[in-house]
């Protein structure tokens, strides 16, 4: 059983320096059903997907004034088990690779996640959305409205 | 002469924790035009805008393979400049505030910008690029192929 965090063939993984350039603070966490990668969906869907929901941790509550007029959010997230090494990768294992910023996979030497929400309703501190894909547990690192044209 | 780190009327800060939940590392420098933020424009131009350059670190350098047949890139920045307290901002200095998530001021707990940009060329470890608007020298964080729809 080959697990995610595994190298596979021809991926190319690199002697990273340490990360030490800035430091993040977790503005909050997201609640999803999916216990492990595995039963991640490939992609969120901000329409049919299930609802989740983003928590947003004090002292950071009072910058959601406004939120809930916003109809889709970009969501940013860090994918804390993600390895942060490889600059060569085989998304589909199949011997053929890419280059790390040719492809969205979570591996990346910043594993920062981006995902486009369509907000639901919001409770307080609390933001029910659709359209994310992430592991139950995932820290939160932003919330920005949505430039991108909504697709139809 | 009020310096954009100073707090506006009606602007909330927090006692925000020290940021120590994760560590960024920078993969590159951009390069443009602005050095001052007055300088900057407010929302990059990824057709008319001036050329930008993306400068890849070693030993992100192999990671950049595929990039070159990108149309378009989401490009992920440190805004190193910006403060990060704020809740509550008044973008137009006009009295009235938004929260810090209803917005996309470069102020924010994590200060991470996002921008799409176009491809102009490929030179090695360095990318042409339209569509930025951040300061000169500003850190790397990461490079994604954009998903959105181009907007004509």
């Amino acid at each position: 059983m080959t697990q995610a965090s595994d190298i596979r063939d021809n991926e190319v993984a690199v002697q990273a320096p340490t990360p030490s350039d800035a430091a993040l603070t977790y503005i909050g966490r997201i609640h999803t059903p999916w216990q492990t990668r595995k039963e991640c969906p490939r992609q969120g869907d901000s329409e049919d997907g299930p609802v989740c929901e983003l928590e947003i941790f004090e002292p950071w509550g009072a910058a959601l004034e406004g939120v809930e007029e916003l109809e889709r959010i970009q969501v940013l997230y860090w994918l804390h088990e993600a390895r942060r090494d490889l600059v060569k990768q085989s998304p589909g294992n199949t011997g053929m690779t890419k280059g790390t910023f040719a492809i969205r996979s979570p591996v990346r030497p910043n594993p920062i996640g981006i995902s486009v929400v369509t907000l639901v309703a919001r409770n307080g501190n609390r933001l029910q959305v659709r359209g994310l894909d992430c592991l139950d547990g995932t820290p939160l690192l932003d919330l920005k409205p949505e430039r991108c044209p909504h697709k139809h």
